[in-house]
């Protein structure tokens, strides 16, 4: 507290430094304009139309696999389209990991074929597969308290239920049992990890996503099993007998891939150099068409964009749409960016990528300078017919991708969709346009819109500084 | 009224010849009895249990499959471990059907994987699959008005939307579509047919099903494609450019199999030679583990029976719980035991199947003589507490197996189970034990237990006799 305050103090001292402490505000002609285009954007089909292109002409579009490259010229065509004043690509280098096939089934005490998707980064079975006696834990940290000895050369199961809820917080266990769970198995000499796929639904289609395993760590297969199938096994471990399992993975990692950020971008009409910074990433898992995860987050910002270029001028400010690279594997794209821009972070004056759905929003939040809390609480009035809340006390982190912007110094702010749904179909096949509601996606643009204008627009900066918010937690 | 005044005067005069004319009744004491059971089935958890037991140690069961002759032993055990006074089979055969694999996607004018699965009774394709141009139909009546020459060697495809009602009714266009599709398809010269799944999902799992070629019919691949799956294909036709799929079944008919019904009886005290039928089917589709089509039927009449034998004497009239073999490729299980038992159909008083899932039954219907319509309403009274409803106007057809057994003669009643979301999950992977609610399954082995009770107990019989209800319209 004291180092802040002492800065703060210096700041004060400093003549340029006195702009970021001016309380940040925005023009009440500029507030009637957002309420237009909020009113706007919910008419506008713009998003739906994205999202029903990019799911019906490419789907699946897993990073570094065929439909990568597609993907990307498919949205630079789309973008040019659009009429974006300004079109480019920046590079981004991620491992390429690819999934062939995989077959599990269990074959004592009884016989029963398991629906299993490979993790991303898992790497094959040996040719022949893997049959071995399963152990299962309820949680990591059951695993984390085992003796190796119990383990070794097991296939470890570990089957914590996540459940749903508005705010989809218990994706933070699952994504941790499934990020973690298989590099700590195979520290403990396990010859192969299943989880229950972190997911909110029982249909018999498992969920997919990344593992990581730790430096030094052996990589071993790691699967996600469908939750009916994740039943399937605790009944029978239940009845006492052991569990044998015989799975085949035919996937792993290939090198590395090239791809690409693509950026649109309205030119501001008198701040060019700064911007507002949303979209959402154009990689997808590959079982669906990554339309909830993540066509509609970039359909949403593009739509946003849309209904902002029908405005007689231009902003101040640029109003930036990013596809990110390779999200799914680990951020690349934000992470690429991030570094490119983190000396000129200033410039990107406030962000927000949409990356839970396309549910409503319900909730802004924040990460702003104490200045900027009442430009913030202006937005926030204008969403509010939207029946979006806002929650002056939490952070926001910019959502995904951003949330590696927002690290190094991005203001951001979160615009939260009500993610009650969002992990019944998240990573898994049934990730299909048919799950959006076009109404709910406009809902979505209609806040984006909003927030980006009156970004754009606003008198003062939101405390976008190359350093700032490292310590947010997020 | 005066015309059954005049009887039941008649009825007084006469002791024997009479019998089949006088009102059937109930005694109240046997009532009471019947309350009494339908509260402690609602405690009972045998249905479950079968059930659990059934799709865990079994799981799917494809009449002629490997798993047909494993399910039927393992029924068998189970029913003689139950402590039926009688467990015997009798040997039904019919076509066997093999899936072995089955591959599409779209090839032009974008690529795209489809999820489909091939129908039972399916030819496969030739090797290396039909690569063709896909000509959509709205309805069946759409395809039939339409000239051979537009279909010739095309990919049929057939999209209307079933839609979820309590009383699951759009099956009947859904499979009658599924049915009737392919042979209607191959008569214009289609190559292959396709169809929007009969379900009422947005689930990425197709619903498989049986198809029948009529004589003289050509046997083409026939598949169903999940409801996503159909989207993806509309929405590439309405783009107006000609949608090009290849598909690649592997499936076929490999001849006959000889399987069985399995029948468990609790010897009545009476008249062991009359009896109430219940049961479900023994067979399931391939894709799931046979839950609630059809593990829970058996279940639910196992689950009755179980109540009953624990009362301190059996009912005067035998229970016959029947777990039919093969029901989803045409009721072969219902019709060999209609075909048996047609001249002794009057030994079967009263008969229901449970056959449409494991949501709470809600309605109560018969086909019995007017004369034991009363009998029928004291049963229905039994059942209102549990949330059923009578109604006295409309007919029952028993069920799906019964209701060939009905069509020789026997008397029914119809249990109704809530179908409103049966049909997201029959004939799917998604038919697994996790759909299944406990507490409804126990309401409808309440059900069950009452109606078998009081059927076996009641004096006179409810109209069961060679060739009646034929006409019925089932």
């Amino acid at each position: 507290m004291r180092r802040t305050l002492t800065l703060a103090l210096s700041l004060l001292l400093a003549p340029v430094a006195f702009a970021a402490d001016k309380p940040t505000t925005i023009d009440a002609s500029d507030i009637r304009i957002a309420e237009q285009l909020r009113d706007k954007a919910l008419k506008d089909d713009t998003a739906f139309d994205f999202t029903e292109g990019l799911t019906t002409e490419i789907g699946a579009r897993l990073a570094g696999g065929p439909n990568d490259a597609k993907a990307r010229e498919w949205v630079i065509a789309k973008f040019k389209a659009l009429g974006f004043d300004k079109v480019w690509t920046e590079p981004v280098t991620y491992p390429k990991w690819v999934r062939r096939s995989e077959h599990a089934e269990i074959v004592a005490p009884v016989s029963q074929p398991l629906s299993l998707l490979a993790l991303g980064h898992s790497p094959a079975t040996p040719a022949g597969g893997i049959i071995a006696q399963v152990i299962a834990f309820d949680s990591l940290d059951a695993l984390k308290d085992t003796d190796a000895a119990s383990v070794r050369g097991k296939i470890v199961y570990v089957g914590p239920r996540m459940h749903a809820f508005k705010d989809g917080h218990d994706y933070g266990m699952g994504s941790t049992l499934r990020t973690r769970g298989p590099s700590l198995a195979s520290q403990k000499g396990a010859a192969a990890f299943l989880l229950r796929s972190a997911g909110t639904d029982t249909d018999r289609l498992p969920h997919t996503g990344v593992t990581q395993f730790a430096d030094g760590v052996t990589p071993i297969p790691a699967a996600a099993l469908s939750s009916p199938d994740a039943d399937q096994i605790e009944r029978l471990l239940k009845r006492g007998q052991p569990v044998t399992v015989k799975l085949m993975l035919d996937c792993g990692m290939e090198g590395e891939f090239t791809g690409a950020n693509v950026i649109g971008e309205l030119l501001g009409s008198k701040k060019p150099d700064e911007y507002f910074l949303m979209g959402g990433h154009l990689d997808s898992w590959d079982p669906g068409t990554g339309a909830i995860d993540d066509a509609s987050g970039i359909g949403i910002s593009v739509g946003a964009a849309h209904v902002i270029a029908q405005l007689p001028k231009r902003p101040a400010r640029s109003i930036r749409v990013v596809a990110f690279a390779n999200e799914e594997a680990g951020l690349y794209g934000g992470i690429a960016m991030a570094k490119a821009n983190s000396k000129s972070i200033a410039r990107a004056v406030l962000g927000s990528e949409s990356d839970e759905g396309a549910d409503r929003i319900w909730k802004i939040t924040a990460s702003v300078k104490p200045d900027a809390r009442a430009a913030i609480g202006q937005i926030a009035d204008v969403l509010k017919p939207l029946g979006i809340e806002y929650d002056p006390n939490a952070k926001a982190s910019g959502g995904s991708d951003l949330s590696a912007i927002h690290a190094v110094g991005m203001a951001a702010i979160s615009l939260e969709q009500d993610a009650t749904r969002y992990f019944d179909w998240h990573h898994t096949a049934n990730d299909t346009l048919d799950k959006i509601d076009p109404e709910q996606l406009r809902q979505n643009v209609a806040a984006y819109a909003v927030s980006a204008y009156l970004a754009a627009q606003a008198h003062g900066d939101f405390g976008s500084k190359p350093g700032e918010w490292a310590a947010d937690g997020h």
